[in-house]
């Protein structure tokens, strides 16, 4: 069969388990993840092997010692996999919630309750772990999703499949739900984007280049997340040691994720007494610093930001520093060269702290926090998916709530339009 | 200059007006639409005339009655669409809405709040009336907006633009805060459609065709309506004379909307008393019935329905009439043909009323009343802008609400992730 048939056929099996899970109930799907969990430690021998093929393929391929690294299995990462899809388990379920019922003039009760999304394209790249978290999220809100990850992951991705496969089964529930396309062959991505009589929707984690070939090629609507170019602006009227430590967290914690900071915006009043104790400590930390012309006359070592600088996601111990003259210099900043993802102001002025929170445009404003707490566990939405850095269906982190749509029920004694 | 960079430009200045509407204030907004509202009535003769433009070459040119009329205005038609504005500026404002804040283990105060989805592109067909209500609603819920209607409605909709700009102006708002594409050149769609970077939702309005291309060539997110082949189900335990009424209001009572129905499953229990009397009332308001095998054992003269029938969106006083043995296959039969947009059940029984509603994936599910009811204003959302029938983002009618997003905002004191 040819793989735009194989694609297809999935997409339909996909369509026809997601009308049953579309009426679960929460008792049946928590079964269903309970063995998916237990399923995971129990075939460690099996999982390891599969994943050693990868590894070596990988090896032998050239692959980064980073990518490497995000592709090995282990005891460890079974295990925090396993536990996810409990946590996973352990979340209320979305499903089935009334967000909303009124009474209109005409005696119609009109409501407003949680469904699934239906069947949901998942198309990832490297960590073979996504592959579970994934899977244990679409399938707790009740929606059944095809996986297509890496060609790197393909042994390991089809394992875990496999295993998923047989606790829906053991569970009585259809085994379609979650499924991976087998092939490593690039045309599949394109297929699955052409589905849109069967998938309701596409999510893309990964590098820039996969984002924007899937929002370009895509029929399906896509929830997406482009990058993360976080900024923190510190203002003239910040506490200084919160914002060495919030900035220092922002940047250093885990500089390759895209919640990290990627520009410090200072404004000019504490400016020469806050870089060069901040950037000291950055630059003990193995931070490089790009500075704007006003910075680098307090760090004449530093080198000097280029234009690229400023829209650059990082994602390593690179930050880039601008002196502002004021905080609607900072805001303009953020509104020319921000990625709508995450925003903090550190200051102790109440009426900056509002304006910053309301004038910022992204996913996640913050007064005097890390950037690092946009993520779904963070913020209290539970495990999540991806962040969102469209404003459509859901602008943010993405948990068990934001894979779900709602549709309007109404109750009726014969009532007719006239 | 070139069209591109015509529409290129107008998108900057789009998403320019948009950052100033973010956070202004309700009085501000309601000001302005009295005044857009005023200016209609005010401006009755140069619409007038523009619009005798339009009606002028629409004749020369041939298009159909049904078209012509709904190219026209006249003093009632635009007392009604000023009306329409005061009714927006009666709403709500959406914008600043916190629709959950809670705290977190570490302190963070996290919540969410409503915002704007910023620059949206609506393209509309003929009626020059939904270039003042699609006008109202996007600036109403915070956002800029370009309109792009049909090339037949130019001339109308070039003045009715023009007084809203002015309108804006002697409010003291940002002029491009709402603009038309003034041109009727095809190529402009295609244009707005690249503009990823600039354009924060794209919705269209029209038929099938438009719909269908402005969602294969969209890089921007599309929200849209494909169309309404809306189902009434009339249960082996329904209130016939119920039934009857809600049957015909659904079919009759406006055939040409997308909330209509277009196919009628009836139970075979109550088929042989139903379906006679039902038909004869239909074929008396000049309704043509097509109906399945079992369905032509009680109306010998009407015509056999086709495969082509089932899917159909007739749009006109054609009825799709199918015999089931039993709920189930009403169930399978929409899931299979239905549009996701409008289906009614017409039952006394408790529990299948209850499975209807959860079972049945569509924008809006009834038990005993029309399928009109599909309807922002007739639910309670007030005006709406169209109906998605996609689940993304806003299943069904969006009024206001539905053209905002929301964003989360966190208060914290110092929090930092370890």
């Amino acid at each position: 069969m040819s793989i735009a048939g194989m694609i297809t056929d999935m997409a339909k099996e996909g369509k026809l388990a997601s009308r049953e899970l579309r009426n679960l109930d929460r008792a049946k799907k928590d079964a269903a993840l309970h063995l998916m969990a237990e399923r995971l430690l129990e075939r460690e021998e099996d999982i390891l092997r599969e994943n050693a093929k990868d590894l070596s393929q990988a090896k032998a391929s050239g692959l980064s010692e980073a990518m490497i690294d995000r592709l090995t299995l282990n005891k460890k990462v079974l295990q925090e996999m396993s536990q996810g899809l409990q946590e996973v388990k352990a979340l209320p379920d979305p499903v089935g919630e009334i967000t909303g019922m009124w009474k209109r003039p005409n005696g119609l009760l009109v409501g407003r309750v949680r469904i699934p999304l239906g069947l949901i394209g998942f198309i990832y790249e490297s960590r073979p772990n996504v592959t579970i978290d994934a899977a244990g999220l679409c399938f707790k809100s009740g929606n059944a999703v095809i996986l297509k990850g890496g060609s790197e992951a393909i042994h390991s991705n089809m394992v875990l499949a496999g295993l998923l496969e047989e606790a829906l089964r053991e569970a009585g529930l259809p085994p379609k739900a979650v499924q991976l396309v087998p092939t490593t062959d690039r045309e599949a991505v394109g297929i699955l984007l052409g589905l849109e009589d069967y998938l309701d929707i596409i999510i893309p984690r990964g590098g820039e280049g996969l984002i924007r070939f899937v929002t370009s090629h895509s029929r399906v609507p896509v929830l997406k997340h482009f990058k993360g170019v976080c900024h923190v602006y510190v203002d003239e009227f910040a506490d200084l040691g919160m914002a060495e430590d919030v900035c220092f967290n922002a940047k250093v914690q885990r500089p390759g994720v895209c919640n990290a900071m990627e520009t410090m915006l200072v404004h000019e009043k504490i400016a020469p007494r806050f870089i060069p104790a901040m950037c000291d400590r950055f630059t003990h930390a193995g931070v490089e610093i790009r500075g704007c012309p006003r910075t680098l006359e307090f760090l004449p070592e530093a080198k000097p930001a280029t234009k690229e600088d400023w829209p650059a996601e990082f994602l390593e111990l690179i930050l880039a520093v601008k002196v502002v003259s004021s905080m609607e210099e900072a805001l303009d900043h953020i509104e020319e060269y921000g990625s709508k993802h995450t925003e903090t102001i550190i200051t102790n002025d109440y009426a900056r702290a509002q304006r910053f929170l309301s004038q910022v445009d992204s996913s996640v404003v913050l007064v005097n926090a890390s950037t690092r707490f946009n993520d779904g566990n963070q913020l209290g939405l539970g495990a999540e998916i991806g962040i969102n850095t469209s404003k459509l269906h859901a602008f943010g982190p993405m948990g068990l709530t934001e894979l779900t749509a709602t549709k309007f029920i109404v109750y009726g004694h014969g009532q007719i339009r006239s």
